[in-house]
């Protein structure tokens, strides 16, 4: 697999098309799926490991929604990279740390297969914006070339079978990516957070489980996958979007209408550090671009697309910071490359 | 008087020409003087103190360093413009709370003369930069021309009469406005204005005594105005200033050398503020202000001249954010104003 091409070309499901982009980053569907008649990944012995990436790779080439698609052996790159495809959301923490882990990446990135996570099979498919129904079709037509090929672990009782009951049934996982900046400065995140949590939905940070929601960016997805059918699981979370949609918009109205100049102040103020900070560390570059996206989104700022604002959110996380910049940067020699990264970035935007 | 020119036309000693300039913003003298045979502004009759006030008048009128000076009664100005006054350094506190207060104005700021404060007459006069030999000149050609028409309280023992006995003697105080950004970010700020304070220099802030630093700006002056000629606390205060400019040159080469990013980006980041912010206070202000001059002094902002910087430390002043618009202003609205003046004046310099 060709890292730079990656490292220098962003997914495309950071382009800000689709519905709702202003406030729905993307949305990403994952299907876990397992092999039949071989042990789960963290039961399987080497042979049956080597059995499921060969069978898989099979797989992969008769497919034709993958044709382009790279494969990438994690025994052989270093932590930096693996760092790299985690912060890109091609490969899972867990995956970056399994010594016989492959990841198939799809052109654009709009779709890729892990090999060897908990599952045998982790497929995952994305767009941009709002589009659980699209996303969903896209994985379904991946996953059924696939299974002509490949014998999955399938129960009529239970549905697919994976390696952590929570997977159970349709292994079926959708989340989007939403930013929700205004409902923060209204403080009224905390309450609809809360209720998101009651319907039987799972909120993250950007980076999945146990991370931190940092600049107002959250990953919502079910948590049920058993019993429920895909339509119903994709019904469900894009009703439900749609609803959180609705509150963050009620909220950039109340601000523009009853706090106009001290939303301005802020806004104004995180894109004047962008753009003309020498050093910026991840975590504030995070909280500076959900406030400059959010200028963009109501309009404030005009110099700049919500494109490259999404872009930046993943091309100013450490490792790509570092791949971009083409060598491993201690702590403060990144924070200085992620402002010029930045900089960079929003002016060439400007002169377009 | 005529309010509004003062209130559009900075004074020029913020010219940044002079000596040292780059970091000493202005010298001012200031002379106390009484008239012989008339009691103290404190203990006079109102008919003593109209008698004081006729009695200048007629000596300005004859002065040829006051031809185009103008004269204001305080008791016909109201709170706002007395407030504007004391910011741009024409009248003290104390006049500002005097029923019978006068002051006159001479031309671009640079001579003017308080009328019944403490002493019954305050003579001071300014230049841009380090000029305390040149002010002191100024202030002694003024005086020598006022003396004709005015007979001053002196005794040959004591030297100059005056209200407060730590005036007596010369009756002079020259203070330099020193700007020391470097020294502060270097954390020596303390150790320097402890030395400056032993060796019987006082030092202020911007707006004089109990007023505190901000910004990192101090008005330095001598304490003793007795048993020293008028030339020995001139040369003293021009030789100690010299040794605080060494030490903040000092500071600042040391920053660049050693950690010229940090400083970079502190200054790039005010700088950006400067400009972009809807909602700016006064407090604010003067420590972005501060940076930016820093920045200006060393080379790295070249958009911004030290002069227009220095108009904004006086045009940033509460009262004048109100005279400059024309309208008494809520707190608020105030800090709304002031970051348009401050952008105007920026933005102005920068299409020159």
């Amino acid at each position: 697999m060709d890292i730079k091409k990656i490292v220098e070309t962003p997914a495309e499901w950071l382009n800000n098309t689709g519905t709702h982009a202003d406030i729905v980053i993307s949305t990403r569907v994952r299907l876990a799926r397992n092999l039949d008649g071989i042990p789960f990944t963290n039961c399987a012995k080497e042979p049956e490991i080597n059995k499921v990436i060969s069978e898989v790779k099979n797989a992969v080439k008769n497919n034709p929604y993958l044709t382009n698609a790279s494969m990438l052996d994690l025994s052989q790159v270093n932590n930096l990279v693996k760092q790299f495809l985690v912060e890109r959301h091609l490969i899972s923490r867990e995956l970056a740390e399994n010594k016989k882990g492959i990841v198939f990446v799809g052109d654009k990135e709009l779709i890729n297969i892990m090999v060897n996570e908990e599952d045998h099979l982790r497929i995952q498919t994305f767009s941009s914006g709002l589009e659980p129904q699209r996303t969903w079709q896209m994985i379904n037509q991946v996953d059924d070339e696939l299974s002509k090929s490949l014998k999955y672990a399938y129960s009529s009782n239970w549905g697919y079978l994976t390696a952590c009951p929570t997977n159970v049934g349709t292994g079926m996982r959708t989340s989007v990516m939403i930013h929700l900046p205004a409902l923060d400065i209204t403080k009224q995140i905390r309450k609809i957070l809360h209720a998101i949590s009651q319907v039987g939905l799972a909120i993250r940070g950007l980076y999945g489980e146990g991370t931190e929601a940092l600049g107002d960016f959250f990953q919502i997805s079910n948590q049920i996958t058993l019993g429920r059918s895909e339509e119903e699981i994709t019904e469900n979370i894009e009703k439900i979007t749609n609803q959180i949609i609705g509150h963050e918009q009620k909220a950039r109205e109340v601000l523009i209408k009853e706090n106009r100049i001290q939303l301005e102040d802020q806004i104004l103020r995180a894109y004047a550090t962008l753009a003309y900070a020498r050093v910026i560390s991840s975590k504030e570059a995070l909280e500076l671009l959900s406030l400059v996206r959010l200028g963009a989104g109501i309009g404030l700022i005009k110099e700049v697309s919500l494109k490259v604002i999404n872009e930046l959110l993943v091309l100013s996380q450490p490792a790509n910071v570092q791949l971009l910049a083409g060598e491993v940067l201690s702590n403060p020699a990144r924070d200085v490359r992620r402002a010029i990264i930045i900089q960079q970035k929003l002016f060439r935007e400007k002169i377009k």
